[in-house]
């Protein structure tokens, strides 16, 4: 298995990228290896510095260019064929490596997944999906955090499904609760949007539809999927990961929040298309960065892409 | 002044609201009296067992009939105008009193305020205030946190000159700084209503306009005013109450997290009527209906609801 892992984004790139690569490299299965993306001259200078870590299951690829945070995504992405994100989905395209991660442009990241590997068939609208730590223990995943800023009733219904094989595959979680995020716990409740959500959601008989949930419910552990639109869920997944911020600003230490830290998963897929697509936080620590290969190889190993284009396909 | 109480209202009514009201009576300034709404018979009974306190400042008026929390609003509200809420509203349309609270059937006193006293001409849609701490001190008020669900560009552009006069009367801020919350901070981003609430808010040159925050600013002291709309503004100051929960099921003890209790502030008013009107949470422990007579009485002496009228009218 091979992960591929754009070098050049980031807010601290290249150098936090290399080496949370660096620390995962160290713990690796025997079967993975990471390919690192970027400008060869210097990722080969940087990976010198770190020479404590072994760089035995690493691979470097070149890419000459590098898409900014900045940068207009599609245009980006024409322009600069032989950035890091361009060459990171070829790779993923050509089947030579099966998940590709980045902390750069979400955008590009985003549209690089639409127009390389595409979204599966059937699928409304791809999503990212973003992970809830639950204060009965593990993680909710919530989707979509913000690819679509407006969502219609189908397209929540659709990511309930989404969610739901993902749970199941990449959790193994047999049967996933999955709940709609909502104002009130009763059927009729929430905006038009929400309350036609609703009704698609219970009609779905391939899904445990348990109802409703609220703010106040986001870490309390009452389910495995939460149904957002990508507007809701981006202020609230974000509002989430503030807490361990401001704990950590008030010289509170605690197991639970420092889980609502970013870095503790460190990435967000892309469902609904084909393959394994994780973006990370422009700010990714080499923690964050290490945390994300890991999740990038439970990816793999669950095949919930596949899963996903059977169910819906 | 004034004050009426529900005392019928509420998980914990009438028990929990008596006794945050004899709380409350017992540092009133002089020129200020609670009027207490329900079964007399029931609240006599319940002044007498608390009798520690003095309950000179405390008027009494009955009324025989509840409107349950479970009940549609409409319908309860006019088949029992005898009812505590029924009740006050009349007095304070009447102007006998200056405000009205109660923690009981939100919708019914969302439908209350709207048939008694009425929207302020010019105001698109009345909304629910609520305030967030701020790590930097104070509490941001933020609007819509629930009355509207669905919201127009207007609408929100609307909440931008309503909570900054709010802010301005209330809290005494010159030039109260006013956000959008977004899904990022650049002015194109986010829904298309708020794109649209964006133009309208930067166009708007009677507030201070500082344009979007993001789910991670919540709490973060940035801005003074923050407008959303009802189903994002309710999931997220839910998910902001859930902090103090949260932190207490964790044993963690920490002055500000404790203000993220809804105990703190103990009510969120309903803006863009013509009166005082105060929303309790449903679970409103005797602590919070006092901080809620706290918060009535600021809010009539800033007179902020005549500005909002002289500002919309």
């Amino acid at each position: 298995m091979k992960i591929a892992v754009d070098a050049m984004g980031g807010d601290f790139a290249p150098e936090a990228i290399v080496e949370g690569v660096l620390m995962a490299a160290a713990e690796l299965p025997e079967n993975v290896a990471v390919v690192l993306i970027g400008k060869q001259s210097i990722i080969q200078e940087l990976v010198q510095k770190h020479s404590t870590y072994s760089a035995a299951n690493i691979e470097l690829v070149n890419a000459d260019d590098v898409i900014e945070m900045s940068e207009h995504p599609t245009k980006a992405l024409s322009q600069k064929p032989n950035s890091s994100i361009g060459v990171g989905f070829k790779l993923l395209k050509e089947g030579k490596v099966q998940a590709f991660c980045s902390a750069g442009n979400t955008g590009a990241m985003h549209v690089g997944a639409l127009f390389s590997i595409k979204a599966i068939e059937g699928v409304l609208r791809p999503c990212i999906a973003g992970f809830v730590p639950q204060i009965t223990g593990g993680y909710a995943v919530m989707l979509d955090i913000g690819a679509n800023a407006d969502c219609k009733p189908e397209m929540l219904a659709q990511f309930g499904e989404i969610g739901s094989i993902y749970a199941q595959s990449t959790f193994n979680i047999a049967k996933p609760r999955v709940a709609l995020m909502n104002i009130g716990t009763e059927d009729q409740k929430g905006s038009l949007v929400a309350q036609a959500a609703h009704q698609l959601l219970k009609e779905n008989n391939r899904i445990n539809f348990i109802g409703n949930i609220e703010g106040g419910d986001f870490f309390a552990g009452h389910t495995d999927v939460i149904i957002t639109d990508g507007f809701t869920g981006n202020a609230m997944f974000k509002l989430g990961e503030s807490f361990y911020r401001m704990a950590a600003q008030r010289g509170i230490s605690d197991e639970f929040l420092d889980k609502t830290n970013y870095e503790s998963v460190g990435g967000s897929p892309i469902l609904g298309v084909n393959g394994n697509v994780i973006i990370a936080h422009g700010i990714s620590s080499p923690l964050a960065i290490k945390n994300m290969i890991g999740l990038a190889i439970r990816q793999v190993e669950s095949d919930a892409y596949t899963k996903i284009a059977q169910a819906l396909g």
